[in-house]
């Protein structure tokens, strides 16, 4: 028996508490039974966002959300600063162009973030930008980019700051009203441990009074319908039920744990898994800040990563992820968010070992293991 | 004890085994497995649809896919014709109109239909119009449109024909091939006895020849992005990975029953529903061919019909639902569609006699069960 591991940088596993939460009979959206499951959900979400502005779930996955918040905020012809450094940057920048946006497009290599100062130059050669679309955890290359300096920076400037926080919301702290970010989008499948189907869009004043000039089409992803909705405990379209009682559960889950708690884990599953992977003579793929949800370790000399990630997957029934786009090949990836704990970390690295040693690397048993032990064993 | 027992016209019951299912560990959309498990849900979808068209699933609710349709197909300044008969109408045209159409509204009065031959008037007199939007079963009404003559005469025109069939695909017969209907809307909640999450979009080579000169933004919705990795087995965009699974059930459930068996059963209960209703006085307010998927019935005069519904849910347990809009208060909608039998219609109506009672309403009991019991033994 090889059991299963769902170690991928998301979807992430689902508590067995969730699960069976969402396999209860189904209930109606419009009934007193769901106003009172989205009283709870709605206050438990304004928590999790760290904001006192309404958080708003959409019937859809990240990418929807991400797709609400533009639609809601700008028109076309808008100028708009894309920070991009890897895959998702990649999706804002389409997004952008599909619906007929200017982008002035600030790259870094893959691995890398954007300097805020950087942005802050930008945003001073070009003062008519209307919004900064960033991600927080870029999935694709495992960086957290500073998202508090980009807002130091937006604050200053007529500029919204949009976030997708889609593999960071509940993993890295992203405290929204007091950093000033003004439109954070998410997810369900990430730190909030749920299956996906629910985006999330939150914004604050700033972020709402370019709604009103908006004139980018839309209708599903109406948000300032779907507010007087939301406000009222009600829903505007058919809401992904099952997901929302789930997601009750992992917010008290989380509650229980309490926030800061929830941060601190995953940034000692995230130090030991870098430890681990160095320990191995591994080279981490993220040159600036490394994000405390995902490890992307760049596969030893003449290895492609592709194999390694196979060899999970064949000889031990784990799921991970290899690189995307242009990093095929190059990297592998290790989720550690959501339903993450310490031994799962000692799963992926004792794995990687046996991996490694299969492909023909030199491997000293243990030395990854140990390594991740040093930073659980610390006083925190 | 109440046993909890949901008859809205949707969401509807999901069945144990599918619920169940959805229980299991999440897993990855990236892979192998979710590949077989798409390779399956592929093929069944077809069949459902009864088309060799592709199906593209949408993580999105119907309206999502709604959306999908009409800024797949159309673009800022096209005329199109809706036929609105009801609240589902009614969503048609502000969609139609959020996207900056030109509406050619053929309306009838809630609980009618509107003529083919109005239709085929219209187009005529516009033969501008570059599609024609309707319900195939209009929920709120309980009213069946007939979408074969509706396709017979689109045929004849350069526009399509987009059909909403949220709550008919698995309900009522809409061979979407065989009447020439060209673009096929629907949802998870419905017939497909699936929590809501997943939207669905079935093009046949008219409408996907309508996507090549559209010109109305898109992105999350881009259908013909979508169809490229359907075509691979795979996914853009994070599924609703869940409710993937439970379609696999659920399309083995009906596909294990017969398609043919499962619409026969869907008019049984309809019939015996409405007979039951009739037994009673009570009037049914579709004036036009009634839905399979539910009925819709007047409340006699004098009573409030939110009275009615509210009456079945704190007394019986049972979730029902009222009219929508200016229907609030005059009528009251039972489902029996999707995961529902003759002795889910039995408990309908024997709750329908206690609750009219209750209300001051002469009821001759048993009488509605009675009614209904003779459509049930009827030799099909």
């Amino acid at each position: 028996m090889k059991k299963y591991h769902l170690m991928a940088p998301g979807p992430t596993p689902v508590p067995s508490e969730v699960l069976l939460a969402m396999a209860r009979p189904i209930i109606h959206h419009r009934t007193p039974q769901y106003e009172a499951l989205f009283v709870e959900v709605r206050a438990g979400l304004k928590t999790l966002f760290q904001t006192t502005a309404e958080v708003v779930p959409l019937a859809c996955s990240g990418t929807g959300a991400m797709e609400a918040a533009v639609v809601n905020s700008l028109s076309a012809g808008d100028a708009v600063a894309v920070i991009r450094a890897g895959k998702f940057g990649d999706r804002w920048l389409e997004l952008a162009r599909a619906y007929g946006l200017n982008v002035i497009d600030l790259t870094a290599p893959f691995g890398h973030t954007v300097d805020a100062a950087r942005l802050a130059d930008s945003l001073k050669t070009h003062p008519e930008v209307k919004a900064v679309l960033t991600q927080h955890s870029e999935t694709s290359t495992g960086v957290l980019h500073d998202v508090r300096a980009y807002a130091a920076v937006t604050r200053q400037h007529d500029a919204i700051l949009i976030v997708d926080a889609v593999s960071s919301l509940g993993i890295a702290d992203l405290p929204m009203d007091a950093w000033g970010v003004d439109l954070v989008v998410a997810g369900s499948q990430k730190g909030l441990m749920l299956p996906p189907g629910i985006g999330f869009c939150a914004l604050n004043e700033k972020a709402w009074r370019k709604t009103k000039t908006s004139t980018l089409p839309k209708y599903y992803f109406n948000l300032t319908d779907e507010l007087k909705f939301v406000a009222k405990n009600e829903v505007r379209f058919t809401p992904a039920v099952s997901i929302v009682v789930g997601l009750r559960e992992a917010l008290r889950l989380l509650e229980a744990e309490g926030f800061a708690n929830v941060f601190k884990r995953h940034d000692r599953l995230a130090r030991a898994t870098r430890a681990g992977a160095e320990a191995l003579g591994l080279e981490l793929f993220a040159k600036a800040t490394p994000s405390p949800a995902l490890t992307a370790i760049r596969a030893p000399t003449g290895v492609d990563s592709e194999k390694i990630v196979a060899a999970y997957a064949q000889s031990h029934n784990i799921t991970i992820a290899g690189g995307q786009g242009e990093m095929k090949g190059k990297l592998f990836r290790l989720g550690h968010m959501g339903y993450a704990a310490e031994f799962d970390v000692i799963v992926a690295l004792s794995a990687l070992e046996q991996v490694l040693a299969d492909l023909g690397q030199p491997v000293d048993f243990g030395s990854s293991v140990r390594a991740a032990q040093k930073i659980f064993v610390e006083k925190s």
